[in-house]
């Protein structure tokens, strides 16, 4: 694949932002990702959205041009939809766009607002990303994910204490993250004293219910080279998606996320690096054992040696390879259309040795990771700073 | 734009088919363009699904991995919403796919299921195309466009019963398609007669809630060169969106669609064409209205002179532009996520010869003007066939 840019990139405060409309959350995040990259808005070709629940929470299905609208442009703009890899999805479909030299300039948004609704009501929309079978049956992503725990602590003994500590580093991380959602270090007795949602899930284990936006900007490598001075261009150099069944039940392996595998084996082919390249990662942390289980399909550790690694800190900031720098959907929050798109904002910023507190040193290559529902999509983007 | 090859197209039956599911109606018109052009689904590389309503109406937020699911595949798929122009969309989204050599085959899809609620449920749900203002204000669609025709009928004279031969004609053309969702005449006095929805427009003045799919293949010029033997390829040689405000209240003139302007400048332009090179035109009417503003929009006559040149008989079969041969929105169904791609499979049968009853004799160059809500998203493809 062609090298793309990414000029700029923003994200507003993850949270609970009642007082805060989806306009403006975009056009915060927009905003930034424009100054950051020199451009203003009439320089933008065309317009990526990604969001999974404008329409069944908000009413709001036309949502591109909502944006359009609110920024003030008349450009092409379209919603990009894949449950919670709809961010992820919005990224791909704007590196298509570049690389086909049809639009230049684009502007990548997601955005999500989630709290506004009763909990029950956000969650049963947020089965909108699972099968037919799966929602009829009323079953909710804690529940479907704690299969896949249970699956992985019966074939590799992984443990609930194993499991809190990537909820524990996450939260770590995100103590240095003043944009996150819960930017507060927790313990793992707290998160094995923290309530069962559904076993061995407890709440600690799980991603909370967010509003926020994150937006980049792209453009192909010619335009990012000429200005060059003015910007400091990280580059997009793998964009692979895969997909799987929507539904748990037409897997024949519940501990390892099949898309993930397939996105990850392509990313890593176009940009010609293996897992031990790696500097940095932003994993889809859902709950924790997604991010075990992501640590695996991602070839960063081996099958069933994720969980005790995570657990002996060796994903922590300070490590060789630092993994959810943001805090994760753990506890950056998880605005679901948002999600991919921040997973590239702090991957950029991370190259562009901007992540303040939270920098790894040095960060020269870096990973996102964004999956929708239990895996029936997973995106993969690998950054580079040249 | 490089040119890009439709290799194979078809759609579903459109109409109020309860008795068969999304899942059926997709996996039927994606076999019928699979065959057409003679790939199977282990050719295709990525997957675009245009579809508006699967979360409001379906609970359903992850329709690109639904489709891919039903299909049996894991590739790349996504979905793309733009309201009523999700199909056109998803048709530009899956052109810049092929031109970026990211993707060589993909597979557009369209489609939607809106007969399953209640109608006033679905209606409701189709003002997620519109702004807030007029969502909150209680306005429907049908109310929206009988404000852009009083507008129209104040500015130039248009008349009701110039409105109703949009009807009238459209019906025509439906009756030679066995897929229209209403295959047979009306009269313009059926029209005058029907009972008013939102004066001065009448029942028979607009396109009806339906059921459908549509699916197209699409490759890169060279893969359909190297395979001409075996397949009848039509090109794209333009694909154009433009977007404006969601509501009507932002809009100087109610009178033209400016999205609708700009886009068809830009085809014109990337085609090398002018609205005089036209043989054959699918444009969006989803109210009579629609298609007269249309033609002007679309340079096929002066401001103010559509409706009369329309109820003259001048865009029927038979004359030189022939327009909505499928029977339009009005008289073949608008199933809104599918209507775009069944746009480009009207088309795409017309430059192929293989239109039936409605085949246009000579047709080599043809239009689709797919529209979001009352204009916030215009999208134009113009094919050809060489």
């Amino acid at each position: 694949m062609k090298k793309i840019a990414v000029l700029g990139a923003a994200t507003t405060k993850f949270g609970e932002l009642w007082g805060i409309s989806p306009r403006s959350l975009l056009k915060e995040a927009v905003t930034e990702a424009l100054s950051e990259s020199n451009l203003s808005l009439k320089d933008i070709d065309a317009l990526f959205v990604g969001n999974m629940l404008s329409g069944i929470l908000g009413g709001q299905e036309h949502l591109g041009a909502f944006v359009a609208e609110e920024l003030g442009v008349n450009i092409p703009a379209f919603k990009i939809e894949g449950a919670c890899a709809s961010g992820g999805l919005a990224v791909h479909a704007g590196t298509l766009s570049i690389v086909s030299d049809v639009y230049q300039k684009v502007l990548v948004v997601g955005v999500e607002k989630m709290t506004d609704h009763k909990p029950e009501e956000t969650a049963a929309a947020l089965m909108g990303a699972g099968s037919d079978e799966e929602r009829t049956a009323g079953a909710t992503f804690p529940s479907l994910y704690a299969l896949i725990a249970r699956a992985h602590m019966k074939n590799f003994g992984t443990t609930e204490e194993q499991m809190a500590a990537v909820s524990v580093k996450n939260h770590f991380h995100a103590s240095l993250n003043g944009k996150a959602h819960f930017a507060f270090p927790i313990t793992v007795t707290q998160v094995l004293k923290s309530p069962y949602i559904a076993s061995p899930l407890k709440l600690l284990d799980c991603s909370p219910i967010s509003d926020g936006a994150a937006a980049v900007i792209l453009s192909a490598e010619s335009y990012a080279l000429k200005h060059k001075g003015k910007i400091k261009p990280v580059w997009i150099t793998a964009s692979a998606v895969a997909t799987d069944s929507l539904g748990l039940a037409q897997r024949k392996d519940l501990t390892s996320l099949n898309s993930a595998i397939m996105a990850a084996k392509k990313a890593y082919r176009q940009a010609g690096l293996s897992p031990a390249d790696i500097d940095v990662a932003e994993v889809h942390d859902c709950f924790s054992i997604a991010e075990i289980i992501a640590m695996e399909d991602l070839g960063f550790f081996k099958k069933g040696e994720a969980a005790r690694n995570i657990a002996a800190g060796k994903t922590r900031l300070g490590q060789k390879l630092v993994v959810n720098t943001s805090g994760g959907l753990k506890a950056s929050g998880h605005p679901v259309g948002a999600t991919g798109v921040k997973q590239i904002v702090e991957i950029t910023h991370q190259l562009q040795g901007a992540a303040g507190k939270k920098q790894v040193l040095g960060a020269k290559i870096g990973l996102a990771h964004n999956v929708g529902g239990t895996g029936a999509t997973a995106v993969i983007h690998i950054l580079q700073s040249f």
